[in-house]
C-alpha cells in the first residue's frame, strides 16, 4: 500500500481460496507427480490461504490428471486455520472425500442448461438431483458443503443468465443444507456492473451463508469485477497460482484470475488478504518448470509495483530521447 | 450491456484517446509503411474516438519508427470531431507539428528525476524550460496544449511519487496556459484506491481543465484502475489498439491499456464511449499482420461477451464429465 492511501482505520479482512491444484491441475495434459503436488500444497499451506481446494474426487477416467486425489489427501500436511475442500461430482466421490479427512466438499453445477449439459453431461435436473444424494450423505459429518454455481455470470451458448435463475438455484440448495456457495464467472462474461448487482442480490438473500466469487480473466476484466464484488461487500474469492486454468471456450484466453494478481491489488488498495504475497511468488515462480509451459501472470514478468529497477547504464550521457508515457 | 444492469437514465459520455499509432508505434522493431499507417489512423478515425494521438514530432534518430510524421500528418483524411493530436518534444517539433494543422501538442516530461533522466536524457528543469518554450510558441495559434506527466502514480526507479509533487508540476504548467493533462501510469504501478485519490484532487485542483488517464497493463490492473478513476469522475482515458505499446521495465509484460478491452467492459457497464467496438475489433484484428507479431489484447483471442459459442458436438452423448468452473 502506498503511503498516502494507507487508511486509517484497520484493513478489512478478505478470505482467498486457492484453487489451482484443482481447477488449473485438472487442465494439464501431461501428469503432475504426486509428490509434486503434495509439495505444492504443503507450500501452499504456508502462505496464508483462508481454504485451498486440493484435488477433486472425479472418475479418474474422466479427470486422469487429478487420479491420485487420495494419495495427495493423505500426503498434505493440514495447517491449522486452513480449510482444505475438495470437489465432488456424486455420492461416490463423497464417501471417497470423507474418507480422507476433507474439511470441505464442492459441488459444481451450470445454472444454464446447455453449459451443464456440455460440463457435467446432465441435464440441471439431475445435477440437482445427484448433488442432492450429495448434501444428504454429507450432512451431520461436520463437513462444510460448498455449491459452485458455474455459468451465474452468463453462459457462453446462451449468453445472459437471467439473475432470477442464479437466485433460484441458490434458493433449491439453500433449501437442501449447504454452507455456502461460489458464484463463478466460468467464461469470462462478468462486467463489473452486473457482477456489483447479483453480489448485492445474492448476500442479501443469503446473508447466513458463506459467498465467494470465482473469476476468470478471460476478457481483462478479472480484477475490474473484484473491485466490483468488493463494493457490494464480497469479502471471499477463488484465486488461482500463476493464473492456472483454462478456458475450453476461449483457446488461448487467459483463465482463472491469477492469486499474484489479486492478492498484489488487494494489499496496495489497503486489504488483509491473510496471504504472504512473497511466498506465493515464489511459488508461482516454481509453477512452469513444474507443468512444463509458461503461466499467465503478468506479476511474475513485470514483479510487484515495489520492485524498483536501477537507472540503465549510461542513460543520462546518451544523446538520443524516447518518449514512454 | 446486460438487459438487468442497463441504466434507466441516459449513459454518461466517455472520451477516448487512442494512442496505438504513436505510443504503441514508436516500440516497434520494424518499420511500418507510411501508407499502412495512413490507412490504420483514416480507418480509427471512422471509429468514433474523441482523439486520435496520430504521430510524433521527435528527432528521427531518436524514434526512426515515426520518422514519416509529415506525411502522415499530410496523408490522413480528417474526420470531423476527432481532435488529431500528436507527440512534440521541442519547439522545433512543434513548428514541424503546426505546419501540419494538429488539433493539439501533446507534451511529455517525467514528475520523477530518475525517469525523466532515463526517458528524456534532462533533468526536469530542463524539460519544463524546454516545455514552456513549446507553450510559448504554440499559445495563440488555436492549437491545444496538453501535458502528459509520466511516472504520475509511480517511477520504477524511485518507487512512489508523492500526490504534492504530481500536484505541483501540473501547477507550473497550468501558470504557462495549457489546455489539459494527462496522468500516466508508465510502468501500471498505479492501483485502484492511489487512482481514486489521486484523480479526486487533481480534477478538483484542475476543475477546467481536461484530465485525462493514462492506465498500463503491466500487472493486471488497467480495467479496475479505470474503474477507479470513474468513481473520481474522470471521463477522458488513453487507450491503445490492441494493447500496443511496450514497457521497457518490464520486459515481456502488457503495455498500454488495450482499447478493445476498455471499450467493451465501459460499454457493458452502461457507458458511452462513443467508439464503435465492432469497427475497433476489426482494425485490432488486421494489426498482427501489419506489425508483424501477436498483440496482447485478449479480447481478440477470447471475443467479445456476447459472442457465443455452439454446444461442442456429440456433448451430450458423451460418458465422461469434465468440471469447468
Amino acid at each position: 500500500m502506498t503511503q498516502e492511501t494507507k487508511p486509517a482505520t484497520q484493513a478489512k479482512r478478505l478470505y482467498l481460496n486457492e484453487v489451482a491444484t484443482r481447477d488449473g491441475f485438472q487442465n494439464e495434459a501431461a501428469f503432475i507427480d504426486t509428490d509434486d503436488k503434495i509439495a505444492l500444497i504443503d507450500e501452499l499451506s504456508a502462505c496464508g490461504y483462508a481454504k485451498i481446494e486440493v484435488t477433486s474426487f472425479t472418475s479418474p477416467k474422466a479427470i486422469p490428471a487429478l487420479r491420485d486425489a487420495e494419495a495427495v489427501m493423505h500426503g498434505i500436511a493440514r495447517a491449522p486455520g486452513v480449510v482444505y475442500t475438495v470437489l465432488v461430482p456424486n455420492v461416490r466421490g463423497a464417501e471417497r472425500a470423507l474418507s480422507c479427512n476433507v474439511g470441505e466438499v464442492n459441488l459444481v453445477m451450470s445454472v444454464s442448461e446447455s453449459h451443464n449439459r456440455a460440463n457435467l453431461r446432465m441435464t440441471r435436473e439431475q445435477s440437482f438431483a445427484q448433488l442432492s444424494d450429495v448434501i444428504e450423505a454429507v450432512r451431520g459429518t461436520g463437513v462444510a458443503i460448498n455449491v459452485s454455481l458455474s455459468t451465474a455470470m452468463g453462459c457462453p451458448m446462451e449468453g445472459d443468465v437471467p439473475t432470477a435463475t442464479v437466485l433460484e438455484w441458490m434458493q433449491r440448495f439453500a433449501q437442501r443444507g449447504v454452507s455456502g456457495f461460489t458464484l463463478c464467472d466460468t467464461t469470462g462474461m462478468a462486467h463489473p456492473a452486473q457482477v456489483r448487482a447479483l453480489c448485492a442480490r445474492a448476500s442479501e438473500a443469503f446473508a447466513a451463508l458463506e459467498l465467494t466469487l470465482h473469476f476468470h480473466n478471460t476478457r481483462g476484466m478479472a480484477l475490474a469485477n473484484t473491485l466490483a464484488a468488493l463494493d457490494a461487500g464480497i469479502v471471499r474469492f477463488d484465486a488461482s497460482l500463476g493464473g492456472l486454468g483454462g478456458c475450453p471456450y476461449a483457446p488461448g484466453a487467459t483463465g482463472n484470475v491469477c492469486t499474484e494478481e489479486l492478492v498484489h491489488m488487494l494489499e496496495l488498495d489497503g486489504y488483509d488478504t491473510g496471504v504472504n504475497l512473497a511466498a506465493v511468488l515464489e511459488a508461482a515462480a516454481r509453477l512452469p518448470a513444474l507443468i512444463g509451459h509458461d503461466v499467465p501472470s503478468q506479476i511474475l514478468k513485470a514483479g510487484r509495483r515495489t520492485d524498483l529497477h536501477p537507472l540503465p547504464a549510461g542513460a543520462q550521457d546518451m544523446p538520443e530521447q524516447r518518449a514512454f508515457l
